[in-house]
């Protein structure tokens, strides 16, 4: 089983780094994908090596998808790709999950609408604009939707996440 | 079920962190105990609440300790009650996750001898001084210690962690 995690610089380490470690644990096979190769180096510091371009990504090679917080959403809804990526995880019906700023990216796909989802405080007026219904809890899970808030919500959003891969 | 982390400033946040939540997603109680009260600051600027002083730690209210590393257990190993504690999971057979610089603890503490071990590849000399057995791998388990080298190892720390727990 293979995860996908689309994040870019400036990303929340530990929005990163605990799914990141977390699906490796239960052997499932991690790849990063960003704007670029290279490393990607998060708020505190953390470098993490880009295993692909968001171009070479072939979304159909993933079971879940992870998408983390920080500064980093803002660069990847920008690109096209991203939020094509996303819309294939959803016409497909498998797992996206999405923390803090994450969800910014399937606004931008146009993938909330009439969706149950929380996501970073700052987010939540753009959230509801597009249509999704917020709910301010540690996670709120829609279907093949995970989102969670912010980085203490980890727990929760990692119990949910993993549940949706029936291991 | 609760668990115990002893650490202090400059841990390595990943590994304070990712034990931290993997814990909680399991709906196990952390507590995080310290030389003082108030917060410690990890290597990255993480920033996590001091839960109890090494003073005010019962070590039979814990089913397991985890000490992660970084330049924090340098500081914990000074501290005879953190030895203590140590030494009464050790006796009561329960489970003790270290890593990184983590197992100096347990040197300090004298519980290493004959034991199978690893850790920080800079802890490699003393580790062995201390009779403990060292094995090059990404997590060592003898009986009821865990132990591995660094972060990147995190996956399978875990993994054997969450075993000992028996959930």
């Amino acid at each position: 089983m293979k995860a996908l995690i689309i994040s870019a610089d400036k990303f929340e380490d530990t929005e990163l780094l605990v799914p990141y470690y977390r699906l490796k644990e239960a052997a499932i096979d991690v790849e990063v994908a960003s704007l670029s190769r290279g490393t990607i180096k998060g708020k505190h510091g953390y470098e993490v090596v880009v295993d692909k371009t968001l171009d070479d990504i072939n979304p159909d090679d993933y079971e879940i998808l992870v998408l983390p917080g920080g500064a980093a959403p803002a660069l990847v809804r920008k690109e096209p790709k991203a939020l094509d990526i996303a819309r294939s995880f959803f016409a497909r019906n498998k797992p996206v999950a999405a923390i803090c700023h994450g969800p910014q990216i399937l606004i931008s796909a146009g993938l909330l609408k009439g969706r149950h989802a929380t996501c970073y405080k700052s987010v939540v007026d753009e959230l509801k604009e597009a249509g999704a219904l917020y709910e301010d809890m540690d996670v709120v899970v829609d279907a093949n939707l995970v989102t969670s808030r912010q980085p203490s919500d980890l727990p929760a959003f990692m119990r949910e996440t993993m549940k949706q891969l029936k291991l």
